[in-house]
């Protein structure tokens, strides 16, 4: 039998509190572990609930309880969840954790302390909700070197995307009606501008090349200057759709990670995922390239990956720690998207006649309303930039300019 | 350090001896796994290879070898294949393969023999080629009941179906162009009458129910039948794709699988899974719809799957023996197909109102060329037998029937 705690009642906690309930009886068949709850940490009570004689709103209660051998983290946000995290870590309790928030920030360390104390610090459900990806990457796709992940990690916008693809919904539109559906929150700055999938693709670009880059040292942009008039020219070019994409690869031996909104052709799996679902796509040397697709989030998605983690630690009770492996980037780890070379979607002021004043020669093109939209030939990040620069110089407006993937 | 044998020298097995060769050193970084490949049985000697000093053609060497971990079953077919992986396992070896037959047919035995005798019997690679299956299955979503799968098991009939669908090929064009590029045998019969998919089906329905099914004693339509005109009315009635799907589920307490073509709604993942793709997606009850995506067959993708097998081994060496559990199934744990409900595509000849000689009401309907297809409102797979009857009564020529997911 394994005891758990579970700090944070919310969302996530409770979550993962009615998954255990639930299906007891078929994670014990399946996998022999038998998960009993015995504390629950919230300053809230919660009578009346079934869970209510396991509520204390003391954490020293946890941590100086010799029979909890997993501390589950639902708390959300840097501290306390961080402070908790570390302090279990280091009383020989295993963590499991939904914040990707301090995985992303403080992973490296707490994976330390963890391997130092011989227990695990698990958190598959921090990037891609319910997907099985973290522990895929570090088992089932480990015999293979990852030539690059892409992957749409960020439901919300995905969602907002989706409706602006096919109800012609403006970006401001789709985001109430996300909002009002409950899958935006009241400030949705992290979602939009993409912070949250940044988080999330520093961690799986961790996972694949065993550098952890912070946040906010790789290039993110959000989905916010995305007009409804890119989607239906996007569309119109090539059946592209447009997706926010957290990308990583390895570039000579500096790691490439960025957040951005891409055109997706039609051909890749990525194009046709929509409303709150992620998908992620791993290019694997030998299998090729192998996607996971589910929900990204949600109550019980997000407590379903919480639960394979503490399986997870229940049956390999045996074993001696087995974490992720990976150190801190070191500025001279991570290439800058200067170099990055890929097509991309450009719409301008004015007609075909104004794009040949910078390109010569591109893939397609579109003229309508007075704007022409058009996809280059695959070209550096600087070039890109250089010629957004000519139009400049040209008097010509740049409205748009997207990555394709 | 581990020591394998390989059994077969031919395109599972040099290329899993390729994978482990070529990334020994990120296998080693990743999972600490350190493989060293002793024997390889053949009865060809491949002179000038660099695995030539490791060729026996005698079995018994690997067999009676103390510092063998683990026997790579990778030649395929039932015998020897079952019987080498028996006597491994008495061995007290532990067995990796790819040959579904051998898991479809023996399976139950040879994880009872691994079992009781300490060992583990690993097939990752034996449904969906390199993709991550099997493992995830059993462990990371083991909290979820399975509330059913429906999967894209077959490349071969998938690189078919997708000629017929974007070239508007016959299936014996497109079958003859699938064998000119090696995707299928000078044989198909095993891919394109679906007894291939049926294997896989039935190790997954063992995997998420806990029985295994013989592959002969469930229902299983090939794409033979499929002509490029249902393809091309499956697109016209509402973007509906056709995929030869293997579906396990649970009707009752009892097991319901079958291998069928089946029209694919746009909104479902598998809808574009194209050419020599698999893809299979699980439905769970807490995590709700996943799907896994990738490479179904081909050397590498195939080997990449059998090394994840041997790294799992290795990296779990201090484990006590985890493998599938599942017994044999019995006559009364399996559900006839008669209660299946469904939606059902009908092409037949002549007009809508000879359609409307059996059914007053459907879905959507088109008529061409003295053709009619339509969708009719979910029913049994009884009544709908019953339709193609009464058509035959009615004297309407009934010229294609198939299953709608």
């Amino acid at each position: 039998m394994i005891n758990i705690a579970i700090l944070g009642f919310g969302v996530v906690g409770s979550g993962t509190a009615e998954v255990i309930t639930k299906n007891r009886d078929v994670i014990k068949e399946k996998t022999n572990a038998d998960i009993t709850i015995k504390h629950i940490l919230d300053l809230r009570d919660f009578p009346g609930s079934p869970y209510e004689a396991l509520i204390t709103h003391d954490f020293n209660e946890i941590l100086n309880d010799s029979e909890i051998d997993i501390v589950v983290e639902a708390m959300g946000g840097a501290h306390p969840a961080y402070d908790f995290s570390k302090a279990a870590l280091e009383a020989g309790k295993n963590v499991v954790t939904s914040n990707k928030l301090v995985v992303a920030q403080f992973g490296t360390e707490l994976l330390e302390i963890a391997k130092k104390n011989g227990v695990r610090y698990l958190f598959e459900a921090s990037v891609g909700g319910g997907i099985p990806i973290i522990k895929p990457m570090m088992t089932d796709l480990a015999q293979n070197r990852i030539d690059g992940v892409s992957g749409i990690l960020n439901g919300t916008t995905n969602y907002i995307l989706t409706q602006m693809s096919e109800n012609g919904a403006s970006f401001d539109e789709a985001l109430k009606e996300a909002q009002a559906k409950g899958y935006a929150e009241a400030d949705p700055t992290s979602d939009i501008e993409g912070h949250d999938a940044a988080r999330k693709i520093v961690i799986l670009a961790a996972l694949a090349y065993g550098k952890l880059i912070a946040p906010n040292n790789i290039h993110c942009e959000g989905i916010t200057k995305i007009d409804s008039k890119d989607v239906a020219f996007a569309e119109k070019l090539n059946g592209y759709s447009i997706k926010l994409i957290g990308h990583a690869e390895k570039a000579d031996d500096k790691i490439l990670a960025f957040v951005s909104p891409r055109l997706i052709p039609e051909a890749n799996p990525l194009h046709d995922i929509s409303d709150v679902f992620n998908g992620i796509l791993v290019k694997c040397d030998m299998l090729g390239d192998a996607m996971f697709y589910g929900r990204g989030a949600g109550k019980l998605p997000t407590a379903s990956a919480v639960v394979s983690d503490i399986i997870d630690i229940a049956i390999k009770s045996e074993m001696k720690a087995e974490c992720a492996k990976w150190t801190d980037a070191e500025k001279d780890d991570i290439a800058p998207i200067s170099n990055y070379v890929c097509a991309h979607y450009f719409r301008i002021e004015g007609c075909p006649k104004c794009m040949g004043k910078v390109f010569d020669d591109v893939e397609s093109c579109i003229s309508e309303n007075g704007e022409c939209a058009f996809i280059t030939k695959p070209m550096t990040e600087a070039d890109a930039l250089a010629s957004e620069k000519a139009f400049a110089e040209n008097g010509i407006k740049v409205l748009s300019r997207i990555r394709v993937l």
